[in-house]
């Protein structure tokens, strides 16, 4: 059903080029450019490292997404001649015309980025990228980055949060478009969100560019929009198992008048209070799409008419040989509702002899959050589907993830952001992380250790230190039974070093991630903290730059140095 | 500074053109759009309305926002052949290949707009926009104008409250860009913050495309990416009002260095606690840019280190005639520290006799929310300059406004959804909005009148009953002195009708309009209600339809008509 996935991949790319021009930015990454430009320092090797500082949603995990984005955006950085003209016309005056034609020659062949794979369970203060190249240029990707980063990890693991509640047998449809930040706000959350955990979308663009499947069939205004029978044109269908020229058309309208009186006195409704122009909104539809449907059923009154008008025309196309698909409720108690519906359903069933209605589903789309989510398995209800629009894409309960990029070395040189505030002091130095897996095969600790460290040692135990534990608190002794490095290259040389994966399979790797995730973590409210550490030597490191020194050079640290002249 | 407004136009369309195409819409649009062609009701004159439910941030008014790009979709839309394939293969089997040639030739030349002007204040409830059409059009264009309305009105009044808190002197900066809802979120965000009262943003695309001014100068990367004054090159700095021919440079690291030992004394600071590598990251931010200095502080410590570099810096590069601009604070206590950063400019100003030390400016940026804005008038403090990204873009307050579009008339005849929860409920019919003014030229009511009905007169008094207040609830009378009809034809026959205002107009009409608006509904917690009223002949037409009966047409109504066959 989707376009092919190379057209897919090409769209993907030219989107992203359209969507991230290298201006797309803070302008400081500029100003930062010609200060170490004009200090010579452009080229400088440095590494920067991207992050989040706190499990979003108060709870014990995060997914990582957004990296395809990421390294179409890297492939595709240059700045054109109006990019540049446009620079030296924001730039201070003054500045030296020579930076400009260093712009216009950049690109991200001097970039190596190390990632995380993109949809696997992470952790707060765990780098999930390292970005290394001159200085100049790695510090010019920052925003976009972050940008590309922040918003789709963010909605990934909400959605993957809202499936945690759902569990594995319902349904999940994301149909938040039209209250995202914007069309590519709508976008990325479509496409996240599948990532993330849902089935269906109803964005059809999601569905070409990505193949997501879609769904939808009508709105309110659908239904409001018949007031009499008079406007169901045609009237009549063709049974489905005939062919046309052997069956006569039969006149649904009719047919659906008939039933409706029978499911009436089944159901004890009083024929007044059914709305007509709701009958006639089914009829057509029904018409138009005999083996799809679902309408929406509250438009006026679900007990007094809208359940009964499904039954009508659903009895009807069962006649004719078609199976309804079930009805979509868009109001009031939705777990109430359902078992109304479902009870309908069952009493149609047994007095009418009709088994379709038995696999009927029950759609339901007022304003869903995790919370309420959480509720069907609490409540009675038949809900089979559930639609989520605001509260998914928007990310109600944490509307951003705070990702952050951070220098940490320049030179070979670890450095640090030591803040008065602890929470934003950085991990200085270059970096390997790896998780450790205990005997079941479960994560119990993420350990970052010094780029230059060997590897830690299945069955052998270590020392680290727990991060940004209280001060004077000792080293904690683990033995790892598996150790998997987290990250790899995934760019250098200006080309992508490691094959792209498919949202299919980035989705299948967010399930598998979270399965090996002990429950303990998965929690939605008062998760337990998944341990984060650093080895001996990092932590080593650590207390030195944040002192004031610099590990690795014996010439000038960051601190009281300073001679003064007078 | 921007890019000349004619480019900027056709980029903003082409964005537009790129960013929303016609396949960026729900499913149901189309399934819904089929089934009206297959009823052949897909040309009936149909009219939708847009509006939201509630004031968003529990506060008393909105800014509407959107229409601009409103206007570019709806002259570019146009299904290619691509998206009909694609539209082909998600629509259900055995879709009547005609209709696909339907799709093929639509465009939005039978749509007309009437609207709000674009940075109005507005109430919950007052259609905003109405769109008449070929009711599979106007059905089909719901969801891309209520993501384009829906955002870019929540962020603009989001602006406007956060310019509210922070009173009319002090400067607002954008800088959300990284933690918006991905690439377009954040251009969004740039875009209608500045309508909505920003004066500044971080986004250089927004400046490019929109004029907006950029600000922005250092990350603390920029000052840990330094650990010694052998960094700095070139050392050397001409003084401003020499020529580079007669005025020897001099060596800025020498100078500085001797002022620190000053400003060290002066402010009791011990030389032992200042970082080396911060005064390198000055110093050499200072020679690149000796007009335009306002480094970051906090990269350490304030007082123990950024304060006197800081200091030291801008007192050597007064000595050459250059203004250092002031310091940007990015953590811990905004208030407490402007003060003491304030006291040591004026301590400096007094002892070396350096009065550009009296105008120099102080950013904060840390974390801001709308409560710390208000704060910061409560507070000692001495910011000048505030800078807000993530509360302002992701509108933690509440993240989406919940625009809707309802269908109120179809074929000369008004529609209601009557939905068991009234406040989903729909106002029926055609309508013409009109904004009453007391004497003091402030508005007071907003009046929803059939569009047939004559203008009210001004100092003439008129019965009108309050939207959804309880039943049986009489008229209020009210006598305005000025009435103000609210909305105007923007878009018929394939035009634009209305000249696009540039966003310059626009912000200066969002002060102007939120200039007229009495101060209790302005007040951001509490406010008084807006009143939203219907005519009396309004109030009949509901009361009518919602019973079921249809006002203007004696055949057949939604309701109690059905003649059971059984």
């Amino acid at each position: 059903m989707a376009a092919p996935i190379s057209q897919t991949c090409a769209a993907v790319e030219r989107s992203v080029r359209e969507r991230v021009p290298p201006l797309l930015t803070d302008l400081y990454q500029f100003t930062m450019a010609y200060a170490y430009w004009r200090a010579d320092r452009h080229n400088e090797p440095a590494v920067f490292e991207l992050f989040f500082r706190s499990n979003p949603f108060g709870g014990g995990f995060s997914l990582f997404s957004g990296l395809h984005d990421c390294l179409m955006f890297l492939r595709s950085f240059h700045l054109t001649e109006e990019d540049v003209e446009y620079l030296r016309s924001v730039l201070p005056p003054g500045s030296d015309p020579a930076f400009f034609s260093f712009l216009r020659g950049l690109d991200c062949s001097g970039v190596t980025v190390r990632s995380v794979p993109e949809g696997t369970v992470v952790f707060a203060r765990v780098p999930l990228m390292e970005v290394s190249g001159p200085l100049a240029v790695v510090q010019l990707l920052e925003t976009s980055l972050l940008c590309l980063v922040n918003y789709a990890s963010l909605v990934c693991s909400n959605a993957a949060r809202f499936r945690l509640a759902a569990g594995s047998r319902r349904k999940l449809l994301e149909m938040g478009l039209r209250r995202a930040q914007g069309p590519d706000g709508g976008l990325t959350a479509s496409r996240y969100t599948h990532i993330g955990g849902f089935d269906l979308t109803s964005n059809v663009l999601a569905g070409y560019l990505f193949g997501i499947p879609v769904a939808g069939t009508m709105a309110h205004s659908y239904v409001t929009s018949f007031s009499s029978l008079e406007e169901v044109w045609p009237q009549s269908l063709a049974p489905a198992n005939g062919d046309l020229d052997s069956t006569d058309p039969v006149d649904l309208v009719t047919l659906s008048r008939g039933w409706l009186g029978r499911v009436c006195q089944l159901l004890g409704v009083e024929p007044d209070g059914v709305r007509e122009g709701e009958l006639a909104a089914f009829l057509s539809y029904a018409i138009a799409y005999p083996r799809n449907f679902l309408p929406v059923i509250d438009s006026y009154s679900v007990a007094s008419s809208g359940l009964v008008n499904f039954c009508a025309v659903a009895l009807s196309l069962c006649e004719l040989q078609y199976k309804p698909l079930g009805v979509r409720l868009d109001s009031g108690d939705l777990c109430r509702q359902s078992v109304e519906v479902r009870r309908a359903f069952r009493a149609c069933s047994d007095h009418f002899s009709v088994p379709a209605f038995m696999s009927m589903i029950i759609v339901g789309t007022n304003n869903i959050s995790e919370h309420s989510i959480q509720e069907l398995n609490e409540k009675e209800n038949e809900i089979d589907v559930v639609g989520v629009g605001t509260h998914l894409v928007t990310c109600t309960l944490q509307p951003s993830l705070g990702c952050v990029y951070k220098l940490v070395e320049v030179r070979g040189r670890p450095r640090m952001k030591v803040s008065e505030d602890p929470q934003k002091s950085t991990v200085p130095g270059r970096k390997c992380v790896y998780r450790l897996l205990d005997s079941q095969g479960q994560p119990f600790l993420d350990l970052l250790c010094l780029h230059d460290e060997p590897r830690p040692q299945e069955g052998v135990s270590l020392q680290c230190y727990t991060l940004w534990q209280e001060q004077g608190a000792g080293p904690v002794t683990v033995t790892p039974s598996r150790v998997v490095s987290l990250r790899q290259e995934v760019y250098s040389h200006g080309q992508i070093t490691h094959p792209l994966r498919s949202a299919h399979e980035v989705r299948q790797s967010v399930q598998s991630s979270l399965k090996t995730l002990h429950p303990r973590h998965k929690r939605l409210q008062d998760p337990e903290e998944y341990t984060v550490a650093v080895s001996e030597k990092l932590h080593a490191v650590i207390t030195e730059v944040s002192r004031g020194g610099s590990s690795s050079s014996s010439s000038g640290g960051d601190g009281s140095k300073i001679l003064l002249a007078n």
